[in-house]
């Protein structure tokens, strides 16, 4: 491999081995221990999943893979606060939607070259990417990995990770 | 830049960004502030800034940039749990040492070339490295931000982030 195929697999295993943590804590938790709160009056271990799920499913259209996959997450795992919009999904559903959207997302990464992944992300216009070209897809995948790294922080307060 | 370059431009500004955000989330607490615990029972902000220092001055011999500045911080933030060895170190020097810590790496990082961020790094011999590659001081530049991360995500549970 050369140099630059070299940093990007680190950067995808870096990615691919949080979220991969990330599914494997919550895969075991029942509803009840979903409800649990990662600190007293703070969000729910079910938000976070939540949470998780929309961050990662708005990353298709951000990097320009595509659309999203499911935008209903956003009112109540992103937009708003944790309990103050009802999510239509159990847990079940949030967890396989989880892993779907991962799942596309490994798969999407896979098939980008180095340029490709330093190409724009779509949040920045072509104008402003000619003067600050570090906002590319590459520095959205390290900020998305280090978000999942954030939020398992706050998960190992509740439970141990696998 | 090439390829290789603008991929370790864009690590380096995810490290540098994560590790700023921590010193700047316990730049104004006070040493009572610095007491509280980021869940009921769990860590003080205190051992995190510990913590993150003693595992940042572990990078300068696993890198290969030299040895420890403060392997004292070992003990009581790292190697054990929270209050269960004292800390001769105020507050004040906790923060002074990761500043400094923090400082020396930056300026490291900044004099090598992604060649040499792509060298093993010291805890794997050269044998392994010739079969595990990725076992290579950027893979520890990646993980390490994502660690400032995971404990930041505890951090902001007390205190919101600057």
């Amino acid at each position: 491999m050369t140099a630059d195929q070299q940093l990007l697999d680190a950067a995808l295993r870096a990615w691919k081995s949080n979220a991969d943590r990330a599914e494997a804590f919550f895969r075991p938790l029942s509803e009840e221990q979903l409800q649990q709160e990662i600190a007293p009056g703070r969000n729910r271990l079910l938000y976070l999943l939540g949470h998780l799920a929309a961050v990662h499913d708005a990353m298709f259209p951000l990097l320009g893979i595509g659309p999203r996959m499911h935008p209903e997450l956003d009112a109540p795992f992103l937009a708003n606060a944790d309990r103050a919009v009802p999510s239509p999904h159990s847990a079940d559903d949030l967890r396989q939607r989880l892993g779907e959207i991962d799942a596309a997302l490994w798969s999407a990464f896979g098939r980008w070259t180095p340029a490709e992944f330093l190409a724009r992300h779509t949040a920045v216009s072509d104008e402003e990417f000619r003067k600050e070209p570090h906002r590319n897809r590459f520095s959205v995948l390290l900020s998305r990995t280090t978000h999942v790294g954030f939020h398992l922080g706050q998960m190992v307060l509740t439970h141990p990770l696998r």
